[in-house]
């Protein structure tokens, strides 16, 4: 069934926490958007980092470095996945890569109409091109690519303010029991990585407007 | 397309590595000699201990239970999962289950029909019913009530010949690179996760006979 949101005057709320290094988190990032709005489902996007939940685990990078044939079966898992999704798809030479920049903007804009196009272009220099998306040219470069003040996005993103509030968006990640990334939250009901995407999208299908607040 | 066994003389092979200690091995096992033989896939039964492979990556117990916040998602995921698949689901009191003794009866019964039927008797005690699997007064009443001489079956299986072959299908796992369960292979290609079992079926589909084999 397709939700139109004027329809809708309280939708579901699906929470998209998700990292912009991790993989599997690009084949999230880049449908979620289009899949929420044909649903008419509110999509929330909680750009949050990895690194400090992974090192509360004990663990100083990613499993996927730390443990090596799971490592080597990603990346061979990734190049079926983004044929599948219809995704283009480059082994980053550099993994994972450092996001803490292009994470900060997106937190930003995570409630601006331009966060999911700004979301895709730095996914898109990540596994698509192979390129660096910390470099503050790079990431200047997307913004005034999207119309917008680079200038001063860039300058409020790494404002001390924006910076606590990543950091606490981090801790509340960990706080609401997430261990990687992406995952979805409809209410109290937690789904773990993109493989449940579609069933996180089912759930929100089968719970009433805002009963998922109660 | 369904093919029949008997149209297709050298029908692609599908190997499905699972410990039947785990929970998503058990999701897999519920369903897979079905999903196989409608598709006329050559089933090939490999149980192994994710036991020595967990050591070997450092770990002296499974992730689950080393990984709270995970351990905690996963009890969550599999009443989903569960429901999903139309599988009985009770969260086992012991977690991960010592699963030896069944683990070298499936190994000795691999080639034999009785295979699956003892698998799924094994998965349903200890996943359905939250019953012992290791003892071996519950695998001789599995084994009688499949009509099978469980006093023959139960003497191969705990013989040093027979013992020795788990280690050696153990092993032979790791050097294939597995890292956990269940894992699936058609021909090299490795798909890892119950999430992945549908992938490996249409990719079943998509090769020709043997040619996995080249």
């Amino acid at each position: 069934m397709v939700r139109s949101p004027s329809a809708q005057p309280n939708p579901v709320q699906l929470e998209f926490w998700f990292e912009l290094a991790s993989n599997y988190s690009y084949l999230s990032v880049m449908r979620i958007e289009e899949a929420t709005r044909q649903m008419g489902v509110d999509l929330i996007w909680r750009p949050f980092l990895l690194g400090p939940i992974f090192r509360a685990q004990g663990w100083n990078n990613s499993p996927f470095v730390i443990q090596k044939a799971k490592g080597d079966y990603v990346w061979r898992d990734m190049v079926r996945q983004c044929a599948k999704h219809g995704l283009p798809w480059v082994q980053p030479s550099v993994f994972p890569r450092p996001s803490v920049l292009p994470s900060r903007v997106a937190l930003l804009g995570a409630d601006q109409p331009w966060v999911g196009d700004f979301c895709r272009a730095v996914m898109t220099r990540n596994f698509a091109h192979d390129e660096d998306i910390n470099d503050p040219a790079s990431v200047r470069t997307i913004l005034k690519n999207l119309g917008l003040p680079a200038d001063q996005v860039m300058t409020d993103a790494v404002s001390e303010a924006n910076q606590g509030k990543l950091r606490t968006q981090t801790q509340a990640a960990m706080n609401k029991g997430v261990f990687g990334a992406p995952t979805f939250f409809v209410g109290q009901e937690m789904f773990w990585g993109n493989d449940r995407l579609d069933d996180a999208l089912a759930w929100c299908g089968s719970v009433r407007p805002r009963d998922h607040d109660g």
